[in-house]
């Protein structure tokens, strides 16, 4: 009991941390994304394969991320030209507001910026309820995890506005019914916009791009 | 600060009862394993896959399963006829040691148990931190994840005996290297036995099996 109001506690001044968060990258008119998923359901190479569609368009866009150790992602991204800030948690399994607002002044950095992605740590779980001051959070999950990964882990599904189904080029080497996963995902919740990609093949990332590219470009405008 | 202390009294009380929970289970010569990974990876589809080489050896095994919500994962494993119970955690991203004493008595009722399979929550980050009582931590990455992972995820890469490399069937259709996954854990564990497996195929599956049924022998014969 009394670990669980110390945990509310901590939830609570997150939520206030998250809201000052929202307030600062609204005033700039900066879209923001916190991806989500298990770790290895392919965040980084989504990124990576969007890098080239933003800039197409062109979406003005940067990337924070976060990750327990080390910066491989924040590198990978770098090396398609986009900036990157790396957030390193610890033993923390994912981001918090507090963390998030101290990479704000990089974020600022970049004038006329109009699209951020935060790349939370792999986690289906904590993630969930901890705000980061964002306006969308979206859930990514891979045709080699199972299907049935929105029944087992919901929070995370109910709490993100955004479902991308990545690798589906390895869905005829696996039992992952992608009918069932939407179906699933839906049931969990019924507002869920539901994408499709394969970073291998192309399929989808431009898709996915271009309506990422739309609501910033709309938040801007608002 | 006050925050890192709290954790800390949680974690001290953890080992604790992880202390209890190895001695009840050593005094009844089971041999216990906690089973972690990221969600998706195959730890289900693993103990499915092994159970009928474990009945062959034979071996006398039971699973508890960690989940956030349902009995889907109990439920798979005993339609092989294998005895589950399902622990489910809410919101917690991992089992603790309390959880699993609770389900001590319902393990003790199996008579002549050998090996527990103590399957934990999907997460690559929490569990390393919270010892169960178990023998050994096995973590699986599958062949989708990403080579990375070991250099990502540390702690729990350290905090195991043994990793099994699952679903390498799907290897030829991703840009997973085994050989730089082997590196990259060794790197971080250089005492980890490695192990390749498949469930689609059944590569690797009675080798570890039989490496399990060993381990479960020796621990009753001493």
């Amino acid at each position: 009991m009394h670990e669980i109001l110390i945990e509310e506690k901590i939830l609570a001044r997150n939520d206030e941390i998250a809201a000052e968060n929202r307030l600062a990258l609204s005033d700039k008119g900066i879209y923001t994304i916190n991806l989500v998923s298990s770790p290895g359901a392919g965040k980084t190479s989504l990124i990576e394969s969007m890098a080239d569609e933003l800039k197409k368009l062109p979406v003005s866009f940067a990337v924070v991320e976060g990750d327990l150790e080390g910066d491989f992602d924040a590198k990978r991204v770098e090396r398609r030209g986009v900036p990157a800030l790396q957030i390193t948690t610890g033993r923390a399994c994912h981001l918090d507001a507090h963390q998030v607002s101290h990479s704000l002044q990089w974020v600022f950095g970049h004038a006329g910026l109009e699209l951020l992605i935060i790349e939370n740590v792999g986690n289906m779980v904590c993630p969930a309820e901890y705000d980061l001051g964002e306006d969308a959070m979206i859930t990514v999950m891979s045709t080699a995890e199972g299907d049935d990964k929105p029944l087992k882990y919901p929070a995370i599904f109910t709490a993100s506005e955004l479902l991308v189904i990545n690798k589906t080029d390895l869905a005829p080497y696996t039992d992952f019914d992608i009918t069932k996963a939407r179906e699933n995902a839906l049931k969990v919740n019924p507002y869920l916009k539901i994408f499709e990609t394969s970073c291998r093949t192309g399929e989808g990332v431009k898709e996915f791009a271009t309506y990422l590219a739309e609501l910033a470009k709309a938040k801007r405008r608002s």
